[in-house]
């Protein structure tokens, strides 16, 4: 999908899949099974496709799931971490009562591409004092070298892609 | 959680819910039983609590997932319907896609308070042919009304509070 949401950004479109409700059960299955293994105690994931993602995982493994959420949507007391986009730049923020010291931490997403989200992401979740024992996601456009700027954590993606 | 995001706009938020493991499986069990009675086929919910609902509902049936966004997240052709909020308006958006005529749908959120989100969220589902069966929410504000705006339709609340 060329051009979308800015002009020159590919906009890599997981609506097809959990519009499909088997591609949908077996790409979760495949994130609890690698979660599984992590011995995952908490998902979090950012707003709004990380929440697609991360959700049924949570579900299936009957842990909480945490939302890293834009300004103005968390009523609670918060950790904030801002970040570039390839189209400007966010904020992402986390309630502080929303991960417990210690706590093995999953942070999902739908899309790996600069990895400016999850490292974001990752960021408030360690400062909460969390373990981010691995990263998720749906595709990986692995042009962008995301995973360079998680170095360090150990990242599972079900789908890659080459080119911007 | 009183004054928040606006004031005089009490949010009744859906966090600690999510965040504690059992009660977001037992929560989310609640509406896939709802769900398998009226023989669901398709869960649509709208952006971004919607999916926190929606989603593990749709893992667990083995059904699709569609998202009813805001303006610019969608990138195929779309549907879209515009509402009233207790602080301004919006528009969601639909995926011409994402609904097969005679589709059997329950559309769900976290929160039913005057219902205008989920009948615009409904009125997509209805012009692109499908069938919705029943409406389902963590949270039914009941001074607010919301089922006066969506009679005719099942709805399914898992906890129901008074005053606004």
């Amino acid at each position: 999908m060329p051009n979308f949401p800015e002009p020159g950004v590919i906009f890599r479109d997981i609506s097809p899949l959990m519009q499909d409700g088997k591609a949908y059960h077996a790409a979760t299955d495949a994130i609890v099974d690698y979660a599984k293994n992590k011995n995952v105690e908490m998902i979090v994931g950012p707003e709004a496709r990380g929440f697609i993602v991360g959700c049924p995982v949570a579900y299936e493994m009957n842990i909480g799931f945490a939302a890293a959420r834009k300004k103005g949507k968390l009523p609670r007391e918060t950790v904030s971490a801002t970040y570039d986009l390839e189209y400007g730049t966010e904020t992402l923020y986390l309630h502080k009562d929303s991960i417990k010291p210690g706590q093995r931490v999953l942070v999902v997403d739908d899309l790996l591409a600069t990895g400016g989200t999850i490292s974001a992401t990752i960021k408030m979740v360690e400062e909460l004092g969390g373990i981010v024992v691995g990263t998720a996601f749906l595709i990986e456009l692995t042009d962008l070298h995301g995973r360079d700027k998680i170095k360090g954590y150990d990242t599972f993606s079900l789908m890659q892609y080459s080119g911007k």
